[in-house]
């Protein structure tokens, strides 16, 4: 009557799917719309930052051997030929004893080789012509920022993989990346099953929930970086289900369904598998909660069968779905960030399998800390609301106390890790 | 020939400008879009969680009373007088010695009180009529679920101003928003000014450089939750930046330019908020980068000027624009969280003002550290790229030694704080 199932290691499942990884895809969009997404190229310096040599403060741009015996008891006068701004070019050549009045940002003019800040000159004018006078001397490049000081041509400055973020703007606009390589977004096809699943705009009825599993997954699909593509719900019904897998396979890059995974009467997710003659990589881990998650091959695609149950699936989707995505999108790091954190309370509860508890990472003078976000009945969608964070608990444990130290897996990191386990 | 200006403590220009707060705006998206945005009101449970008695597990609804002299010598038998799974309800009063097969999910049968699971059932047929039978007994609501346990009718769940994430998402989903009232996006309007810009499709020309300030602010803008609408780059020509400014200041809620707001010969930013008749909050704040920060009042709006400088107008825009259009977002933590992090190497420069130094926080055995991204030019744009954070290093200093505790403001972080002064 049981289907007996062999549980495998997270890290054994997590391994077996990673290598299935289907190449990522390049496109480009828009430098407008390039923020949050990931470099498809590694950004390369396509000039010399500066490309010119310049004034990095206001004021007069001279020639540093005109300054050599200036002192308190000997100032030395320059005459001023022009008066440039960020954007403009002088078309004077600066001579003896002359200087060019030079705005931060602006080009040094020909001849020129330091700026003198404009707080220590003494400007006035003589027949109406303007002089300013100083009285201490200039060494040759003295507030001068030269061509190439911050980035040389050629110059590999952002590794491919890398998230954009503000400042990785900054560098695409400055090196004319109008239009930016990015990953394509993986499409996610994404059914919920289950009978007892009600639409969010539905009145609740006996016996039947709201579907929340698809809403949840849905942003966690958003938040790991890739498309979603919901197809609906579906009953538990084996046609029905296996007519629906089998026509959107084709229409995605990877499928995720919730529900119908485990051995219940109603759970046709391992026959769906079994009559596509998909390859099932695992269908039990040894961990809680989700231990029924299963994932098979087909036809180059992935099929992930994550749980019902909220937790379930939420966990699943972090631990096997997200590396994949992420991978997908190029990154070295696809794996959620693993860090240390001393842990807030105790938590009594003795653990067979390895188990992986939503909680609240704080920081607390420095230091990591974490506590289960709520109680951890893995039906309780209420729990996930406060987690920013899974917190690892090895299996063969029989409870962990107050102020021991455990792992953590950070949900809202964008830094990642090689591999977590 | 020089303006003088009194510069104010960083902590004082905050304040005067989260004086001028602007209230926040709702409006209704549907829960497909929600992801990310910022709740407008309180989430409330609209129905008990489980809204019905249900079974945690698959097994077998029965009688509690039923079952108490069940032990290993003594089986009690239970007729299966139904078989329902997760959505299904059944019609059958549940009798003495009666059972119904029942999966996860699915709602308690009327008269039933206790779940026994799968496992320790032992099933068969008599007659064609299914027949299960337990070695012991069980107690009253055990392995049941009740109507009410993870939440109840009316209560506040997640409160208003919270950034909405998938675990949230999962509950908007459960309590039926369809639509979800959510802080309306803040239109941030967006000048860059500086005879010096070119766009960014443009080719480079002696003495000119991309404009790259203002995809950058763009990215920090929609990374503080809200919209951006650029309105183009601006010479440095007094009449036409007036125009310009004055032109669109009805058509967003903030106002921010770049450049133009120091003490240069072409920085006409001052001179327009006189003519404007703005009241000037400050123009000078005891920071580097960005002293030179101009924010000014007009007509129930804010305009922030931001230095024409990359790190200026970086950390600038953090500081100061940032938690007004947070606040707007409803949160009660509109301000960059703040985090005590151990200093990773020397850091030999003087302090005479408080610097705001873009660093990389790293975690290392659960504690933070953290160094500079790069040289700290304030012209350098590449050292943006692999900031996560901004490094706080008071004024009246003399440099600070590696191991020294410092604070740090974390850039990617939602939690925020509420006054990180």
């Amino acid at each position: 009557m049981f289907e007996r199932r062999q549980p495998i290691p997270i890290g054994e499942a997590v391994k077996k799917i990673m290598e299935y990884q289907i190449p990522g895809k390049m496109e480009y969009v828009l430098i407008e719309e390039s923020y949050g997404r990931f470099l498809a190229e590694d950004l390369i310096a396509t000039c010399d930052v500066p490309h010119f040599d310049r004034a990095p403060y206001d004021g007069f741009a001279v020639r540093s051997i005109d300054t050599t015996n200036a002192s308190q008891s000997n100032p030395i006068e320059f005459e001023v030929i022009d008066h440039i701004g960020a954007g403009m070019v002088s078309n004077k050549v600066v001579k003896d004893n002359q200087a060019v009045r030079i705005m931060t940002g602006a080009m040094m003019p020909e001849g020129t080789d330091a700026v003198v800040m404009l707080e220590v000159a003494k400007t006035y004018e003589k027949n109406g012509t303007p002089y300013m006078s100083i009285k201490r001397s200039f060494k040759k490049g003295e507030n001068v920022s030269f061509r190439g000081e911050d980035a040389t041509k050629g110059e590999i400055l952002v590794k491919k993989g890398t998230l954009i973020n503000p400042g990785i703007q900054a560098m695409l606009a400055a090196f004319g990346y109008k239009k930016v390589p990015v990953a394509q977004k993986p499409i996610v096809g994404l059914f919920a099953t289950g009978t007892e699943l009600l639409e969010v705009e539905e009145p609740l009825l006996p016996g039947k929930i709201r579907n929340s599993n698809s809403h949840m997954i849905a942003a966690q699909i958003e938040r790991a970086g890739a498309s979603v593509q919901y197809f609906g719900k579906l009953p538990d019904e084996f046609d029905t289900c296996f007519e629906a897998v089998k026509d959107v396979i084709g229409k995605v890059d990877l499928l995720v369904t919730t529900g119908g995974v485990s051995v219940g009467d109603f759970d046709y997710l391992p026959e769906i598998y079994k009559k596509l003659n998909a390859e099932v990589l695992f269908n039990k881990v040894a961990m809680r909660p989700g231990s029924v998650t299963t994932v098979a091959h087909y036809n180059g695609k992935l099929l992930f069968g994550l749980s019902g149950n909220p937790s379930a699936c939420y966990v699943g989707f972090e631990l096997f779905v997200r590396p994949i995505i992420r991978k997908q999108l190029f990154t070295e790091k696809p794996h959620l960030r693993k860090e240390k954190a001393k842990l807030d309370v105790d938590f009594p509860k003795a653990n067979p399998f390895t188990r992986l508890v939503r909680s609240t990472v704080t920081i607390d003078g420095g230091r990591l800390r974490v506590s289960p976000s709520g109680l951890d009945k893995s039906n309780i969608i209420m729990s996930l609301a406060g987690a920013n964070s899974l917190m690892i608990l090895p299996g063969g444990t029989r409870g962990i106390q107050a102020g021991s130290e455990v792992d953590v897996l950070l949900l809202e990191d964008q830094t990642g890790s090689e591999w977590p386990w």
